[in-house]
């Protein structure tokens, strides 16, 4: 079993969906190649050694500058908040380690750019945490448009609708915009972007409308109100080659949309359409099938697939969802590593989407369409 | 049973579900109403022949002003091409007629805006062809914005997709924008334009991108292909007071989708969602719901709702449709006019989305917000 | 436009639904065919001018045998409660007029097969009411299941569930053994049953269990509770040739459910869903379709399918509903008079249902299979 | 963290899925609990050892009786084909061992029987692997009926039907009678049974109708066919009290139906449904909401839900699968070793299921309504 030494910068939420994600690839794929986890970085040392005993890592620390000068570490996974990523993730590229980053990538398109320069010069591989790409239905869907069954696409609607941000919840750092570098559109549409270029292509140009419904929050703990400025919902449309559209929505005040990562596509000969609340099922339509019997089918997701040999069985449709695209990015990122191949997406996706995010909010500013090109 | 007797000026499809409509209101409603057509006009004798024979019409003529000038004629009903409604419109509602005009209410603002000044001054009844207002579950859907369901509204989907114009659909004059105004934006389009002022309110600044995908097209009949000038799918982005965002989306070329005319409308209780393909069910969440038992609810139409007693049984889910739509509004008109009271949509509301397609086309072109207030 | 003159016995809110099929048949199909109902006949003077001023119809009257005995009337239908179905449609038949008759055809086994012995004897057409075969997407699954794409039919389940009939609902004669034959069963279940027959065959055998939910119920208008001694939910499983087994299930107590006429059949190379609660789609598995790419498909109905020309467009989905089904029945009817054609389901299917019933009954009460070879 | 130890007897698929279960209960619920496989018995030295090896287990053996008789092992996992469970699982409950067992727990009603009353004899804790009551939909679907939500139940359709085990699929035990009990009905329909009983109740009386469809089928790896003497569909009705229906189907020829494991539950109050395919959902129907906004609500799973702390974030709808209901399962019997406390199923719930499967067999040989009071 090749085990190779995780470092973990950040030991939240997002660090045990990765703990479990690098744990899982044996019993899941039968692949003899795991991530161990070897030392935690949080805040302070309190933080940190809860990380460790919740997460079960054997060493922490609260100086995140010894998890990527530590040489058991080879792969550097930065999880903190989008303002602190690039100091991490460049220290560790620099110290040689491969480096994992949480989305998105920087809290500006100019950190982003910088990012990923610097990984540029050297030869390590980087991910950044699009994880909803190796969802198997969404990873059908890409190999669909590009093996031509939608002939030309000319549409992709792509939305990321959640619900949980109402006036209720805190201001915390994704509320303010140095920190997260946008509200709603960093964090949920920072995905949708992404989706759009995985599946379509690159925006050429683009136009968008920000909308900061509530613009005061409690910082957590606190009884009085302070200043969100960020956007609770975004919209936009962008336009790439050939007159094909995408429309972007990003929300987290979206009442009953659970984890609406969803979108459709419509090309010249079939559609597809697909939402990770069903992260089971694409829906496909043929336009080329006898009409009589023309529809949207629902397609579930089995061994026939690519990610199907993780499912415990023959039988389709047994269930997936965010862990296990988790643990699909893992196992690529690890063989990527292995053979020494690219392994999408890495920093150059992360600063695309970041440029992606700083137009649209140029756009929504200056009531005028911006040039990506 | 009080008769009003109408006029057509056209005779095609959409003359035949108006007929269906003005003649079903007593067997569907049980009420003592209903619309009489006496009288259809065509462009040449053989198709107004053609039309009075399949419709079972009285009289028929090949010039539109035999109609408008006819004293039995009460109500003229004007279903010919967008850009000749102006002045078979005008010259009704001059001769002292109520007058019905099918969506877009004309082929450019100006014309839109004259027809509107003309009904003003007028004390006729004025009624645009956006059926689906009338649709039981669109129905519901407004009386629970306007009752406060939803609380504060914040962002409105409103798309109208279908998928019949392809390559090879000839080029009829709905192609051609001196004609049509728009394509998919005009004949689809408008319909989610009205939606959106319907649901949520009056857009005051645009931003829209329009594709002409298929530009060449072979007339009807010919082998050589000609220009087509309109957009075959449209995008657009409409800010409201307060932050509120509509995206509204048409196109004829979406493979799968037949009858997409379809809404999802957020606001700080709760959301809705609707598809003319399920025309029965309305999709409601109610975010006051218990946290364990919170979800959408598939609301089917019935006795309990408006338009609900035109079905048969007391057994909601019964099926309604397109024609049942067309029923509603025509009974409803009828009653305005009995009862002299106001029945939207109005030439007003034609007007107004013909503003709204005009902004979006120049929004398109100037690359740049264009305000509506 | 060829007028056939109806004479209805019974004037309730099946009539309303016959008269609207009749009358929209040339407006739906620009066929040159109609039904005009004539004379309708209900239990007092009082009711059957009420009936007549409601439906339009000329004449009325107090005693069905003026309807039969009525040398204009050529067809009668007889739309009364089940136990009195049989004498008026014998009469009818002798009389020379061709009848159409609600379902269940008898409140039991002996009578509908008398009715069914008579129309033999008679040059008539019959015609029983078992419309949701002329749904388009029940007419396409059956024929679907004869041209073989589902391969050998292995399995049905065939469902009617609705809500309505809880402890509220008064005791009419649909709760009476006696009058209605029986309960669920006879009112829901009869469609079931023959949804089996139409779309599969001709069972064998049947095993069958009633449940009396509700033993009391308010007579209508009165204050002490009286027995209901039918069965207010039935499950029922009947074999066929070959190991092919039918499950049929019949609820007014099925909360939520609004008019569940459902159906699943699996077959050796494909299955099929439909539900009357989405009546304009029918769900196709095509087990012979590429592994990665299988899946369930929703047709929607439109001009490439049986009665989709009384769409108004070439637009699919824009509607079809329980009217829809009476309309298609009607003219199918009407047209096999003109062309002296069998036009099922007869009586033959009528009697062939209440056998099925009367077997289902009776194995319920001795706990044991019984055949219907 | 408290590790137990467990002993696997057998080392196929659903082995691997305990295995993820017992080692995803730290990372998934912090926990400070964990299964740790500490040997596996396979049929031979060779397969036994490739199982450590897929499987990460340090010890490994040919003779089941080296597990039973392990001092280490504090939990034997008996995994082996149906007929084989008695002896291991017997002299694991007779060593002192806790026991958990695949279902259905053995191939005859007798030998069920002879193991529960081993089992109350002995001090240990017995799960017999009914893991779908776990899934977070399921067990809030039992909680709702017991807190009454549902009114009195009337009426569940409990299915489980799967597309696999057409003519290709080869003869292995589960297709003899001697070794499996039963085809379909036993693999799969012993699940649906389980349902029954955890959701609604204990039948009283059944019957039932078997159908061997592919009566030969080519043993592994050979070109003659052999006899399959099981059913590949079954369909029963069940008797509770108070005139309760249930209606159960297990089919393996479903085509299209992938892991259509699914009820309907009906009762005075409302209704419930759900299927496998979309393990993350609960329909359920409030008959008292008001008339206008009733309809079936869609609740996805997460933290305000039984389980749901195991999902990674506080937002529902992330995705929960098969592998999730077995960690969860494990998470529970773990819990209830440590706090001697009852976790059912238990044993006597394999037993009962054994029963009512033998009933329904008996049943349709002698085609009459069979008891289990």
């Amino acid at each position: 079993l090749a085990k190779h030494t995780v470092g973990l910068i950040g030991g939240g939420q997002v660090a045990r969906s990765h703990a479990i994600g690098f744990s899982s690839i044996p019993l899941f794929y039968g692949s003899q190649i795991t991530g161990q986890i070897g030392v935690v970085a949080e805040a302070t040392e309190e933080l940190a050694s809860a990380a460790a005993a919740k997460l079960g890592i054997p060493r922490w620390t609260s100086d995140w500058r010894t998890v990527v000068s530590d040489a058991n570490v080879e792969i550097v996974d930065v999880l903190t908040p989008t303002y602190l990523h690039k100091e991490s993730a460049i220290a560790a590229l620099e110290a040689g380690k491969h480096v994992i980053c949480e989305k998105p990538l920087a809290s500006n398109e100019a950190d982003a750019l910088e990012m990923y320069e610097v990984s540029k010069r050297s030869r390590a591989k980087t991910l950044v945490g699009f994880n909803y790409r190796r969802v198997p239905a969404v990873t059908l869907a890409r190999q669909m448009i590009q093996d031509g069954r939608l002939g030309k696409v000319h549409y992709i609607k792509s939305r990321f609708m959640e619900e949980w941000g109402g006036p209720a919840f805190p201001l915390t750092w994704r509320f303010k915009k140095a920190q997260a570098g946008a509200g709603a559109l960093a964090d949920l549409g920072s995905h949708s972007l992404d989706m759009v270029r995985f599946l379509v292509g690159e925006p050429k140009e683009v136009s968008g409308m920000v909308s900061n419904l509530i613009p005061e929050r409690y910082p957590p703990g606190e009884k009085v109100k302070a200043r969100s400025d960020v956007d609770d919902q975004t919209s936009a449309i962008l336009r790439l080659d050939g007159g094909t559209i995408a429309e972007v929505s990003a929300s987290w005040v979206a009442p009953g949309r659970k984890v609406d990562l969803g979108f459709e596509v419509h090309g010249s000969e079939g559609s597809l359409a697909f939402t990770m609340e069903r992260p089971n099922e694409l829906d496909y339509y043929d336009g080329r099938d006898p009409k009589e019997v023309q529809g949207f089918r629902t397609i579930y997701f089995g061994p026939a697939h690519r990610y199907g040999s993780s499912l415990l069985f023959s039988t389709p449709g047994m269930g997936t969802g965010y862990v296990d695209s988790v643990t699909n990015q893992m196992r690529d990122f690890l063989e990527a590593i292995e053979s020494d191949k690219e392994c999408s997406p890495t920093f150059y996706d992360g600063w695309k989407v970041s440029r992606l995010i700083r137009a649209i909010l140029e756009s929504s500013e200056k009531r005028t369409w911006i040039s990506v090109e």
